[in-house]
């Protein structure tokens, strides 16, 4: 088939409808309505966003997927003006994985009229971790991923939510974004959007690096040093398999040991929650289940990562 | 038929399907699909109410009105505890309206876990008019009207879209509440929900008083002096009509010579942005169309009204 783009919701809410249609019997008499995935992503694609492309492609009639530089998550204008635009390269990388459809609107076709009126709001949740550094961050984040899964879902051609609510659209993010992933999740439910949220593993480099757009901004030196950041996350993690207790001071020593990073927080948090685990941390040993959270400037840029504990 | 009243949102999921493929032939062979009507109301019903009923059943195969007393936007726990709950009352009202499905969800079906955390926020406009002297009400309302939305539209049996994107799912909202309007349809068109909202014309009493469910804690002194609400739109409705100037200190000079009345604006606004509108109001002849606002407290409420102008 190959990938087809459009710019704007009606042509993806026609052209999806019409590809279910197409993937699962003519409507009315055969017709047992499909599934679908949606991609939300920001462009500058790399290998971690193909994997999230391609669990969406092997679990879903047809998959679309959105490059949308969403402004309104930007608190820098100097950040979002860099923020790397590389539209013919993802859209190899999208066809690739099998993707059905590339939706690349513009700024106006997502905010017509300019910046929208009423918004989501991520609470107390979104002044935590990287929202205490990047104020409204994740209210412009969960407002624009709030427009995409509206805007993604089509109107009819779908199959009915089974005997257990599991959804027939589906909507794919990176455990690599583990804050904005569990908020994605707290949106969805707390507003009852239907649609299921599937987390798809952090891609790394050989070398332990978590793949990101911004990876590309840094020189080869300070490639190295962002290293540390994934080899604490191994350290809290040893530990913890070892049941042993996590000595968080440790790890941070090794960050701050590192020449050209500035740790911003390690932190072991509740994974729905993202509260800040107290128990089992320093003295006992530790048990159960957490996320081990990192950020910290390298260079030009600032690095998050995460492994789950437990 | 008679009236359904089901209390989850999986029940009224699965029998508002039900209800669309009963209503529109059985699926897959007839199979066109529905429309649906929505009243999402906080139950303590008066014919205003009713007005909203009738026309949801009167444009819609299958019509659910959910009744919920939302404590979101209760900023003050003694006007929420206080606030009518008429449950037997209502179900009659809803019948008699033609209404299939009465949703009554308990506080936990709602909001399972306690408060939402992540949530709409009305923003600035939010902050305007009733906004001013009950913080976070909008907030609180656009969150419940949010999932009742979402909770209220079923996931088969809808006719598609039609060509101008018409929705085969609708929202009917009471002209009364003219700010809440506002924001729900700029939540609808900000955050891109597959929904048409409906306006339906304030129901009054004969001498012009208008409908509320807080009408019901006048004393017959202070319903006599609530009455210069509406005469106070009415003037300025008049001199809309005559294209004289608006001239609104007059009308608020009305106001403040009724005893036991204390108002708290008098604001003549643009319909969709609700901007204070600052031309053609004072010395210049009315022209175009604008929103005339009112609050007042009239002893142990506030109340609220307006009326379109030009």
């Amino acid at each position: 088939m190959g990938i087809t783009v459009v710019s704007t919701i009606a042509e993806l809410k026609d052209l999806s409808a019409k590809l279910l249609a197409a993937a699962t019997g003519p409507a009315p008499a055969n017709f047992r309505g499909g599934t679908l995935g949606l991609v939300p992503t920001m462009g500058a694609l790399h290998p971690g966003h193909a994997e999230l492309a391609k669990a969406a492609v092997a679990q879903n009639d047809v998959v679309v997927a959105s490059v949308f530089v969403n402004p309104l998550q930007f608190g820098d204008p100097v950040d979002l003006e860099r923020y790397p635009r590389t539209t013919e390269a993802d859209l190899a990388v999208l066809e690739a994985a099998g993707v059905d459809i590339m939706f690349a609107p513009s700024d106006e076709e997502m905010y017509p009229g300019g910046e929208p009126a009423v918004r989501i709001t991520a609470g107390k949740l979104g002044e935590l971790y990287e929202g205490a550094s990047r104020p409204g961050h994740f209210d412009g984040a969960l407002t624009v991923v709030a427009k995409l899964l509206h805007a993604g879902r089509p109107d009819t051609g779908l199959e009915p939510a089974d005997a257990a609510g599991r959804q027939p659209y589906r909507a794919y993010f990176g455990q690599k974004d583990a804050q904005q992933l569990a908020l994605v999740r707290r949106m969805v439910a707390d507003l009852n959007f239907p649609v299921d949220i599937v987390a798809v593993p952090t891609v790394r480099d050989g070398d332990g690096l978590a793949l990101s757009s911004r990876n590309r901004f840094l020189s080869a030196g300070e490639r190295d040093a962002a290293l540390v950041l994934s080899r604490a996350l191994r350290l809290l993690r040893r530990r913890a398999d070892a049941h042993e207790p996590l000595d968080i001071p440790s790890a941070e020593e090794l960050v701050h040991m590192t020449p050209g990073v500035e740790l911003d927080y390690l932190e072991v948090v509740d994974p729905a929650t993202l509260a800040v685990r107290a128990e089992n941390c320093q003295d006992t040993p530790f048990t159960g289940q957490a996320l081990a959270l990192i950020a910290a400037r390298v260079g030009p840029v600032r690095l998050i990562d995460n492994v789950t504990l437990g």
